[in-house]
């Protein structure tokens, strides 16, 4: 198993109000450090897209986090392929503390996507060969998501803007965390810290269109649902007092 | 004249649709190196709040762009303090691409705010000593703004959500990039890019209100205004062809 590893240090501008790195942050600073990972044992994106037209896109994150990084904090942030079968590839980044302290853990299900299709395709061996990690038959079942209660949803609708696009050109996947999270409101946002969160992407979210984003809460777990041309992406975080 | 810089690599997150680095991401990159410059010669944004409970904030940006850091690119980054008086200091930043070229240059005017009271306070010739510049008595005259042609401009409304807000506990001043410009849509900004941009901040935003971003074209010139109790922010953008 190939370990790629990187140290990172929190700016101002990845920090919230209270002087926690945002979790979209995080998100990116991951998947920023995959890409590199890529580059780095010849398999880069830009090889892929030329090769191919593929795209590696994520479909599901489940994240630990036992502290969140603080501002200019200097951590250190670790990536590996964990193993992949026919349809998915699973990808964990750990980041740690300078004294060794395991922070958070992101575990990742990852897809590839023909850029002209838009379809998933099945993952060819040699594009995962240089990762040096086992082909499984088993496909690891994801989080089981909760039903909204649309009764007592908070709902919220937002924009889709011209920086939330990516490359890829669609919605930058770490935006529907923002989205997610923002109904809940400051109060509350300042009071608790995300302790789990399991988020799944259904269908992208393109420029032009304002997305609904709706929660439930139950005691310290929310459930979320990002709506458009119906569900894009659904959510649950379990919090804990800050 | 003291002299701070460092190399920086355009990640994907802070790249646009069409591969340019983001300004918002331009301008967060700037503050935190002069961030770092502080701390470097024992002024750090926690001593001086500790010492005199202030902080430096950005009142006015004026940024020439030659050309805009590509993704993957890795450039350098320069910042120095040039002058000040009575209110007002002047710093600039200055990004190079890795063959010398210069890329961009943002001229900016910080004031000293006072956290308890939220109003500007005469700068102290003690906290300025550090960065080794010259008090002048000019006050540099800022950029004169074009009226707003409310007739004709195109408005939008944003929330202000929780991930705006930094530890200043106002939206952060790069936020407000993204507010201005998003109005002229997706084929406009895939289509020009910035040759110039005058950028005024008028009085702090904060959680909990919606803004309106107001747009007037003429031409290749753009004239933008961020209302909500007021006016709170104006900007002048001059565009070229990409």
């Amino acid at each position: 198993m190939l370990t790629y590893k990187k140290k990172y240090t929190v700016p101002y501008y990845e920090s919230d109000a209270n002087g926690n790195m945002k979790v979209p942050s995080l998100l990116n600073v991951a998947l920023q450090l995959s890409g590199e990972h890529s580059f780095s044992i010849g398999v880069s994106d830009d090889w892929l897209k030329e090769t191919y037209n593929y795209t590696w896109v994520v479909v599901e994150y489940a994240m630990e986090i036992n502290r969140l990084p603080r501002f200019t904090e200097t951590i250190t942030v670790e990536t590996f392929a964990k193993s992949y079968n026919k349809f998915f590839c699973y990808r964990d980044y750990v980041f740690y503390a300078e004294n060794g302290e395991k922070l958070l853990t992101v575990s990742t299900t990852f897809v590839l996507l023909d850029i002209e299709t838009r379809k998933v395709v099945r993952v060819l061996d040699e594009i995962v060969a240089p990762y040096k990690v086992d082909k499984v038959s088993k496909i690891i079942r994801g989080h089981k998501y909760q039903e909204l209660s649309t009764s007592e949803c908070i709902e919220k609708i937002y924009h889709v803007r011209f920086n939330d696009i990516d490359q890829n050109g669609h919605v930058n996947n770490s935006k529907y965390f923002d989205w997610m999270v923002d109904p809940l409101g400051f109060d509350f946002l300042s009071t608790y810290v995300p302790e789990k969160i399991y988020l799944k992407y259904v269908k992208e979210v393109l420029y032009g269109v304002d997305i609904l984003s709706r929660v439930s809460r139950d005691g310290l777990v929310t459930t979320h649902e990002i709506n458009a041309t119906g569900n894009h992406a659904q959510a649950q975080i379990n919090w804990r007092k800050k």
